[in-house]
């Protein structure tokens, strides 16, 4: 990417073996984020650009010298950050804290929006993955790189659980797992605050139970109509802009949590008071995904859900920049980069 | 309270029985809040006044026809809110969001800082105490009223537990019960961010391990030096202003938590986006009091905690003002206020 709208598919060095921990990965599989959006719409101009690409499944073709847990040939799924597994934070589950980690789409590792990449970390970041690499599971697989476990970060930290009431704010990619996750998580009432019929359509087969179209402050009165005039017990803010994390905040039932997942784009959180009259939790952040492979593989394999319907348009690599712009015009939900 | 800096004790209509769920209470034991220093800095000169006051132990003197669990002559102590403890929200222990509750020092039923007070919803209230009104442990009771249930749900919404690490943000009385609350709770390392002699010394004799005397940045690094360089499991925030936020989020651990206490005075939490990235959990507010009694009390009775160290000068009704004026300004932690 080389500023705002501007992405070019280019031939860059070959990814390699750098470190003895290192991984080469042939991608299969990529995509395209929502939060790549951000700097689509807002990125300086940059002479040198920046990689990008951060969700991926793909085959090792080689590994370091130290590398003990995966081998060439491996099918294998990628959180969207690396991380060692060995940590004091990873051993939390906390790995996007890794103290020896990092984030895939920067100039240390590389993107995924390419051909192959270098896989710091191999062993704690890498997970093998028990199928073929054109499974029909493919697209759903590939989620648990990114917005399927981002969603269910947002229920988490949002305290999903059974009979829970539960506010998504924000119909992309994100936010339609995150129903799928509070769902899985037993809520007994999932609304998603959206406005696009055939996202909305995708989030009812997903198992949201109300829909708002409202915004702003008549979104914050159909909620707390749909929720018996208190709030939900959970709210997941799946965008990151200040009136989504306001409403968010405002649609929060007393004593409940706001799961915030969106990369935020202001400095500062609204409603210190409100919210804290109102004893809300706020948490989330970037999703430790790694932690929660072991969780949603089992239920993907088993098609207990199926969060890859969330991909609504195949490309190849030449077909990136197209891609963008399909997601920055709300024309497709989320692209899948078919290798 | 009629403005800044003025308060006069003043006589008013007496308390009486209103409604059918009342109890008049003849209060014994009251106190000045940190937080009634808030409007004693900033208050807009008002005609009428305010009733001051939420914090008081007395005895029952009469009930309306519908209590059934409290008696004339009971000795009893209030939590700074009323409520039925029958609603969905006190059923869930989050009391101050009592459907039919509210706050004393209002309008409605009066302050605390007076001879008597109308306790609407007595029997959800009100507790009982099994010691006499003269009792040597009357201070530390009086605390159940606020600061030490307040302390503890700052500890709670910190996750305090067992060999974490903890930062108290406020040498004040609340952030001193929130040391007395996380020694309970079995924190390993208990740093108190203050500054005054008097209150240091006592918050070491409740249980802190490391004392920081910095302010804002140097504060953050002292801290961080302190705890291997990642900041504290839990951090109390036991102020309120925008800058002990600040400090309070900045010295938080990845994937830590605040618990804020301190009755926000700025209307936006500050560094949404650091403590989105390191996973920050911000939680708090008023603390449900009456909800801890039941936890609390035992301690207190058997001398396991000291609470009622905390005040460190006695007045009567008559020397109110001067109390306000001895907290304000700092030469007073807490005043007692003895009838």
């Amino acid at each position: 990417m080389y500023g705002a709208g501007d992405v070019r598919m280019e031939t860059v060095p070959d990814a390699r073996i750098i470190e003895p921990t290192d991984a080469l990965v042939a991608v299969t599989r990529a995509c395209i984020c929502g939060s790549d959006l951000w700097p689509y719409k807002t990125m300086e101009h940059s002479e040198t650009g920046r990689l990008m690409g951060h969700e991926f499944v793909g085959v090792v073709e080689a590994v370091g010298a130290d590398v003990r847990s995966i081998k060439p040939g491996d099918l294998v799924v990628a959180p969207f950050a690396f991380s060692d597994g060995t940590c004091v934070f990873c051993l939390e589950g906390l790995h996007t804290s890794c103290i020896h980690g990092g984030f895939f789409g920067s100039d240390e590792v590389g993107g995924a929006q390419a051909e192959a990449v270098r896989v710091p970390l191999a062993d704690g970041t890498l997970v093998v993955l028990p199928v073929g690499k054109d499974d029909a599971l493919m697209p759903s697989l590939l989620t648990l790189s990114d917005v399927m476990g981002t969603g269910h970060h947002a229920a988490v930290d949002a305290k999903v659980g059974p009979g829970k009431s539960v506010a998504v704010v924000g119909d992309g990619a994100v936010g339609l797992c995150g129903v799928i996750a509070a769902r899985r998580l037993g809520a007994g009432q999932i609304i998603l605050l959206g406005r696009h019929p055939d996202r909305i359509a995708l989030a009812r087969s997903f198992g949201a139970t109300d829909i708002v179209t409202e915004r702003g402050d008549e979104a914050v009165e159909r909620v707390r109509e749909l929720t018996h005039g208190f709030g939900a017990h959970s709210v997941l803010e799946c965008v990151g802009l200040k009136q989504s994390t306001l409403t968010a905040l405002s649609i929060a039932r007393p004593g409940g949590a706001v799961g915030r997942v969106g990369v935020p784009q202001d400095d500062s959180i609204p409603a210190s008071q409100p919210t804290f009259y109102d004893n809300i939790t706020i948490a989330g952040g970037p999703a430790p995904v790694r932690a929660y492979v072991g969780e949603l593989l089992p239920d993907v394999l088993e098609g207990k859900i199926e969060p890859g319907r969330v991909f609504d348009r195949v490309t190849n690599l030449d077909g990136v920049p197209d891609g963008y712009r399909a997601m920055n015009e709300r024309k497709s939900i989320k692209v899948v980069i078919k290798l």
